[in-house]
């Protein structure tokens, strides 16, 4: 399983106080705690307060990578922003992310391939979020064919079939776990799957249970990476548990530690 | 979700002391309790230490009709022990279980229809568990195949591909869950399928995060009853919730409890 780190994201108010300040120790500190924990990605994202986005995700960039060799996921709606991040990242870079829009996927795959990045790819378009699974992969196809013309592996390729919050559209949540298998079988070599877990339960008191139930039904229809809280316990717990469930970790006694180890 | 409640088992020693000294309030309290948290019926198993297992099956069953009216699974691998409880229950029964072979399917298949049984059948014979997905669901086949010949409704039969111990059997886990989803293909209507979770889980420590990661992937891949221990809290959360995520019940804030109620 790609654990991609969610929590540098000026979203939250703790990282956008670090960046305005230019509080590097704040922002090496998650970095450094999210591989600790298992993420092998980081998702950086200046968030939606940043008054110069270029400067600082360049900033977040090189504060990360002066601690923590992992590869990053440039996250942003913006083209420039993310090109900032592809000109300086030491490891091979994740796009987080383009649409099923045929000009977004031309900009975004150009810049992939011109820096030679993985992409994640949403089952979504202008016309908005989609409403069934159907829709979901029939989205998904789209973004590999352009991948493809593109010449990109479609291995480098992260489809999202776009989880919706459960208190907005309960009956979603399903149609995201039977589309994951469906979406792995439109290419070979098989595309990765992701969502971002978090979104499942925005706004939820029982978040934790819910995330790593639905994690755990995930990782049985064929879920390869997630975005997700690394330092949530249970949720790494359950994560772990299933994948050795799959029999891709050897059981003993204390595989929980004998991974964490790893 | 068809929850069989494993507790009232001689396989424990407070049950066999129970049985010895005919202590009805001591099964009482465990039929009530499984009922309360959950159990939609009740398995029944007199336990390797009893003396006369005949009359034993007949006491545990009064007993527990006697305070909860619920169908009772009768587990035994003996028929007249099986036939004892089919005599005198009081709701439809289950039958736990028949085995693949022809001999004991003719049995089993036969006390079914003259008691109008449902049946748990086991994808197993003579010559042992069964070593992957393939001979999973080509043993529930022949099931089903005999099932029919019998005139029972295939909806009526709870087929269990086998659940092994983890440490004994690792790499059967991810067998069982792809076996799942093709049993539930192989006759119209589909049948029931089932396994005995805590089998998966013998003599390890960390019993509960596994019983319910493996119960969680299970449900996501089509299993519709499991005998297991209502008791354990953690491990219904973890069912209430996925089921709530494959839209089977409404979310609300309070979704765990709203389900208890109901």
């Amino acid at each position: 399983m790609i654990i991609i780190g969610e929590l540098i994201n000026g979203m939250y108010k703790d990282v956008t106080r670090a960046i305005v300040n230019r509080e590097a120790d704040i922002i090496q500190h998650l970095a450094l705690e999210q591989v600790r924990e298992g993420a092998s990605i980081l998702d950086v994202n200046v968030g939606p307060y940043s008054k110069d986005p270029v400067r600082d995700m360049r900033w977040l960039v090189e504060t990360i990578q002066s601690v923590a060799e992992v590869p990053l996921s440039l996250d942003s709606t913006k083209a420039d922003i993310i090109e900032e991040g592809l000109k300086i990242v030491k490891k091979r870079a994740v796009i987080n992310s383009t649409s099923a829009d045929t000009d977004r996927m031309n900009i975004i795959f150009s810049l992939a391939k011109k820096y030679n990045a993985q992409v994640i790819g949403l089952a979504m378009d202008k016309s908005g979020v989609p409403r069934g699974k159907a829709e979901r992969v029939e989205l998904a196809a789209i973004v590999i064919a352009k991948a493809i013309e593109y010449g990109i592996n479609t291995e480098d390729l992260y489809l999202d079939p776009i989880l919706l919050p459960l208190n907005v559209a309960q009956a979603q949540a399903v149609e995201v776990l039977e589309s994951l298998r469906e979406i792995r079988l439109l290419c070979n070599p098989a595309p990765q799957t992701i969502f971002g877990l978090s979104n499942l339960t925005q706004g939820i008191k029982t978040r934790s249970l819910i995330n790593r139930t639905f994690l755990t039904m995930a990782v049985a229809n064929g879920l390869t990476s997630v975005i997700m809280d690394p330092l949530d316990r249970k949720l790494m717990d359950a994560l772990i548990t299933a994948e050795m469930l799959l029999n891709k970790n050897i059981y003993c006694e204390s595989f929980l530690d004998a991974y964490r180890k790893k």
